[in-house]
């Protein structure tokens, strides 16, 4: 079952649980998708009745680019449970010969770029969400100050979380080309969000 | 309908929605919990084969004060959007009359002192929470310390929303006393949720 489809409790029932998955890499993309969540809000809410069409515009643009950022998000925390169970299989791979330490060798490698891959891609949507913070908080409603307030810092706290995931998994990876992708992205999406939630923020003050 | 029983789709529809409430207190609420969920995942997962019978009932314990948060979460969430909706309904009164007018105003003010006790209270179970932090991540199996780190960052960001929901409510409560205990307290909550989660991120280093 997707996690978009389980009762909150039900899914909050399943982060308690001792089982490894699902874990940080999905609560993090869930709160990205509510710090999504909302901004969406708040595009819907005029600044007042005498917003200008430019401002209005600029709301109704964040809105669009927004919106299917939030079943992004949750799929990609079916995907991160996903991506880590593959990774636990890879290592639970016979190893008795030769032929099977190397099959099982791969078999991890791939498993743990792909683990490394859904947070990379969960920083991209949180990256790519705080991008339109600045506008919200400035062509937003001013009685929504607090709730754009809050998105930011979900979207902070799901971004940093994706980051912690993607490092984790990165240690173990073997490839450097894509070792130093990864690493040079993620460096650069975090420096983003943090930039533009820095600029966001003094929008509400 | 509570937010718990509703899938995760559909809450986040709500929270997107142009409907005033869910809104950022609602949220932060609930990341509290998912923070507060991950950490409860980590109690269930000695550290080793070898933890002292010290470190397996620090966790437990953690584990015991941790689980009831969850639940208390998410009522909060609920309970923070039946706030403001009552500060909505307090607005909408009648003010024909200086009897009206009067009513109105104690019926502001009483919904006001409520719309900042809900995320007073989201404050204190984030706070309870975050102060077993520590003693999960330095307990706690060194496999999950991506997922205290999430679970540290969802605090976090949940704490500074529900601080931000209590000041910009407190900012229009009359009662000079009220707001001064509210505002010592939510200082307070706030320095040491922030001490607590820099002790617990020592620990994950």
């Amino acid at each position: 079952m997707k996690f978009a489809e389980m009762t909150c409790a039900r899914f909050l029932e399943a982060l308690a649980s001792p089982d490894p998955t699902p874990g940080g890499g999905t609560a993090a993309a869930m709160a990205g998708a509510m710090g999504t969540g909302l901004l969406v809000m708040v595009t819907g809410l005029a600044k007042s009745k005498t917003s200008s069409d430019a401002e209005k515009a600029a709301l109704a643009a964040a809105r669009q680019a927004l919106q299917p950022l939030i079943p992004a998000l949750t799929e990609l925390a079916d995907a991160d449970a996903a991506a880590f169970d593959q990774v636990m299989s890879a290592y639970r791979l016979p190893k008795a010969t030769d032929n099977d330490k190397a099959a099982r060798s791969a078999a991890i490698q791939a498993a743990l770029q792909g683990a490394t891959t859904v947070p990379l891609q969960t920083l991209r949507a949180c990256a790519a969400a705080m991008a339109h913070a600045e506008t919200v908080a400035g062509d937003g409603n001013r009685s929504a100050v607090s709730d754009v307030g809050v998105a930011i810092g979900l979207l902070e706290a799901a971004a940093a979380g994706a980051e912690a995931n993607v490092r984790i998994n990165l240690a173990s990876v073997r490839d450097l080309k894509f070792t130093s992708a990864a690493s040079d992205e993620t460096g650069r999406l975090i420096s983003a969000v943090n930039r533009q939630a820095a600029a966001a923020r003094s929008q509400l003050a």
